[in-house]
């Protein structure tokens, strides 16, 4: 079987490796398609060498099949189309503890800390493994893990129908929470300054705006009647997105941090405290995130075609990651693993 | 009758003025004791003189009697003891119109926007006059106000009992939030260098550490089994506040800005981020953190009489000043306007 293997900053390989069993309490998943995601690009840099060793496989978007099934696990049976939830928790810190599983101080995420989803067959603990419904097609299903993220989220921020909101970033995570909310009959802005970017978002029917352009706070003043948003969502990672996010903002507004943001940010607490807004972190997602996104996609409510930029086979993985560095006109590229039997 | 007449820069002076009668929908009353804030020291200095014109009566925090009642009133009669909240909100603006009245875009605060309590006689609109239980000595319901903001940020922060609670900055409003979070059950520590007002926590039974001479962050993990605290207090209005009170908080922690950060301060957001932790500012009051306050005082779960460090007459208002600004060995200090004739 292939992998595509880490090695050092800048060095993936695909490599031939033999299949291993499932162990106990695991399954065997034939891996169909993987996504490219902005934390693979920075284990490509180095930056997470701290956690991820050499000879790695990484991956962590996915969708596949069950392939074979390990001892003591029940349930499952090979052929059935699934996903990954790719975050395995300690069950006994204290945000465990407390319900948070998802944010686990221990937290082992596969594709990171353990092997990831970019090889033929995975081997994976058989309770972080989600069903797809039969008709959905998998190219789709392996948006699922970036969509749990905007469902997330969305779910922080407690949107409801006919709120403000505005999302600063237009990448594929800002693109989903601005979709997401907009099932929720938000009324959304995105502010992203690249045009290709803003491009997909007005096919997608989301209204993008060039914040480098355009004077973004008073543009949603106006479109509030002075009021201002109900709902920022932080998703660029910029000291100017943060800054606007906070200024852009009606009374007791909420402001969602998505983004990460790797130094301390100038804040305008003074706004805090004067309009009592309000700050919520929100980090990746809960299973409960994972199954709607399942549903949103199937659905077709995510319309998760128009957000796959290109689809490579696997030999192909420099060029797809580059292409995403060169931050150019590309969404979501995915990896195909399928195998010509199939 | 006697006012305290703001003039300019430092410049605060005892004067005569001729009392008026109430207006349509006024009351006029005694005042028997106000408080001194923060606030009327700012004023003092001149920070407010975009608010406070020259020959303003100043003050907020106070407590009297109905001494008259003005056309168009119902409900009061001469000789009831009151207090007053000196919000004045606009009833339209888009904070009003969503029920947040006490932020209100285009607040009128009285004793900064429009003359305030320090004066013997004191015409207020009748619809922010509050009752006050007959057995409550006026002097302790001179803090009403200052309690209510401590109510209302505790209300913000959703203390519940048990919860692990860090108060940043042991002034009035730092030492009543210690207070009223140990009445919901909450484990406090307050973190205050003021070796006095230490000491003043100290004899309310509230743990205080001097933040400069101990690891204020590891004393809280040590003290949590290393979870952190559930909700942090930044009332000290300083970067070093706002920093040890994100480093403090557990998972989903939450931190209650309070006090006023004239600049933008530097903000560990990828910790807000990580651990999904929350802000929520916060800001004077509702009426039911009023009513609130006044029960608190009234019951002696807030100990008033051991807040109050002087009592001096209207005269000595200067001294009064000067030994806030010292910020030497006083907590709260009241001016008496009391008649002899009372």
């Amino acid at each position: 079987m292939r992998a595509v293997v880490y090695h050092a900053p800048r060095q993936l390989k695909v490599e031939s490796r033999s299949a291993q069993d499932p162990g106990p309490g695991e399954v065997r998943i034939a891996v169909a398609y993987t996504g490219i995601c902005g934390t693979d690009l920075h284990i490509l840099h180095g930056d997470m060498d701290g956690r991820v060793g050499p000879t790695a496989v990484i991956g962590h978007e996915m969708s596949g099949w069950i392939d074979a099934v390990g001892p003591e696990v029940q349930g499952w049976s090979a052929g059935r189309p699934v996903t990954v939830m790719p975050t395995r928790s300690c069950g006994h810190c204290h945000a465990c503890r407390r319900g948070n599983t998802h944010i686990c101080h221990a937290m082992q995420f596969l594709g990171i800390d353990s092997p990831g989803a970019m090889q033929s067959l995975w081997n994976v603990p058989a309770d972080l493994v989600l069903p797809l419904p039969g008709g959905l097609p998998l190219e789709h299903a392996a948006l699922v893990e970036p969509v749990a993220v905007a469902v997330h989220d969305v779910r922080r921020a407690n949107v409801a129908g006919g709120d403000h909101v505005v999302v600063i970033g237009g990448g594929p995570i800002g693109t989903l929470i601005a979709i997401v909310a907009q099932q929720h009959d938000a009324r959304v802005v995105l502010l992203e300054p690249d045009p290709f970017r803003r491009s997909v978002a007005a096919e997608l029917g989301i209204e993008a705006l060039d914040p480098r352009a355009a004077d973004a706070v008073g543009f949603v003043q106006e479109r509030t009647d002075g009021a201002g948003a109900d709902i920022a969502f932080e998703v660029s990672g910029s000291a100017e997105g943060v800054s606007t996010a906070v200024d852009v903002l009606t009374t007791r507004g909420r402001l969602v941090m998505v983004a990460i943001h790797a130094q301390p940010r100038p804040v305008n607490l003074h706004r805090f405290f004067w309009r009592e807004l309000e700050l919520f972190g929100a980090r990746l997602y809960q299973r409960e995130d994972v199954e709607q996104a399942i549903r949103l996609i199937e659905s077709g409510a995510v319309p998760a075609a128009r957000l796959i930029s290109r689809i490579e086979p696997v030999e192909a993985v420099g060029a797809a990651f580059a292409a995403l560095e060169s931050g150019g006109r590309v969404m979501k590229v995915l990896l195909d693993w399928r195998e010509p039997a199939r």
